[in-house]
């Protein structure tokens, strides 16, 4: 059984190599500023499930007959203060970011969505969202210069990683810590046997 | 600053890279069997302590003089219906252990233990325990079968990883996922803190 990523995230990526499994990777090639301006208001929640649900299709769409197997779209995003903050691109927002959520916790939602295309035909999707509580450490102005200077919280949601550099800096999580790397894989098991697919069929390393 | 790590686990080297730090391994050449059974009974959270502890010290008596920084032992257990789990090694045992697992919920205590030994002298240890529930998923008698035949469960207290092909089979966490791999990050961060050193002056990768 073949797995079909609908992300260009390194993070989902990595995740599912870890986890014995190595997709084909397509980029759904959304733009996805104007999805979710389209949509109007979005809680988080919705929001991840409906970039994870349009990446799954624009890659069904596009190339769902050269696709015989399961496409998977994935989004995330992280609120602290009822606020979705997204990849910071700045250093001077990065900092600012980390000096607020220092020794503080937020909620990363990530979204799945998983469509079943067998013998290249479109058979439909489920999809789920999973959240999970991030507790930061109380980080030092010295840290979060550091920090910031190696780049990494720049490019990633909420300005932090927690399977790298940045994994020193937070506490605790309650939930699947796959979630706050962008991919759950207990829920992406969910949906796989919800096809009535064993997930270690999809085992290919 | 340099970290000397008293430790074999190929898991505790890998998060300790993915945190940015490449330390000097050196085995610690600790008996743990001889060293828990001329303690007594003990709890999980104080085993762990205590093997964390020989295992640095043991680094630092034997090869103390060489070792110009911080010298780190580690040591794992998990824990469920009060009983510890070691590492299964026989396929029939870990196979039984998921049977019993799946769908509940155990206790994985890591400890740490860290000796300031700059300029290659030994001025004292600090240590701590850290505790995560890891909370497993309902998984199928198939799935177990293919688990185990992968041989990962194997050789891991507990029969299970949380960052390689068992990670699809924990539902959720509630503590330092780094904890569930046998080195608490934050911990070791405060460790280090509290000898005045900065955490990220240990970056070296």
């Amino acid at each position: 059984m073949r797995l079909f990523l609908a992300s260009t995230s390194p993070a989902r990526l990595a995740t599912l190599r870890a986890a014995g499994i190595e997709p084909t990777v397509i980029a759904p090639g959304v733009d996805e500023d104007a999805v979710v301006a389209a949509a109007g208001e979005l809680s988080a929640a919705d929001m991840v499930a409906l970039l994870a649900r349009t990446k799954a299709e624009a890659v069904a769409h596009a190339q769902g007959a050269s696709c015989d197997g399961l496409i998977f779209g994935g989004d995330s995003a992280f609120v602290i203060d009822g606020v979705i903050h997204g990849k910071p691109h700045d250093p001077d927002v990065a900092r600012e970011r980390w000096l607020r959520q220092s020794g503080r916790s937020g909620v990363l939602y990530s979204g799945h969505w998983l469509i079943d295309n067998r013998g290249g035909t479109d058979s439909g999707g489920v999809g789920i969202v999973t959240h999970a509580e991030v507790h930061f450490a109380d980080v030092t102005a010295a840290e979060i210069d550091a920090y910031v200077a190696t780049g990494e919280p720049l490019t990633v949601a909420g300005a932090f990683t927690i399977d790298s550099l940045g994994g020193a800096f937070i506490d605790r999580i309650v939930g699947d810590p796959h979630t706050v790397v962008g991919l759950s894989l207990p829920a992406l098991r969910n949906l796989v046997r919800s096809f009535g697919i064993e997930w270690t069929d999809l085992w290919n390393r």
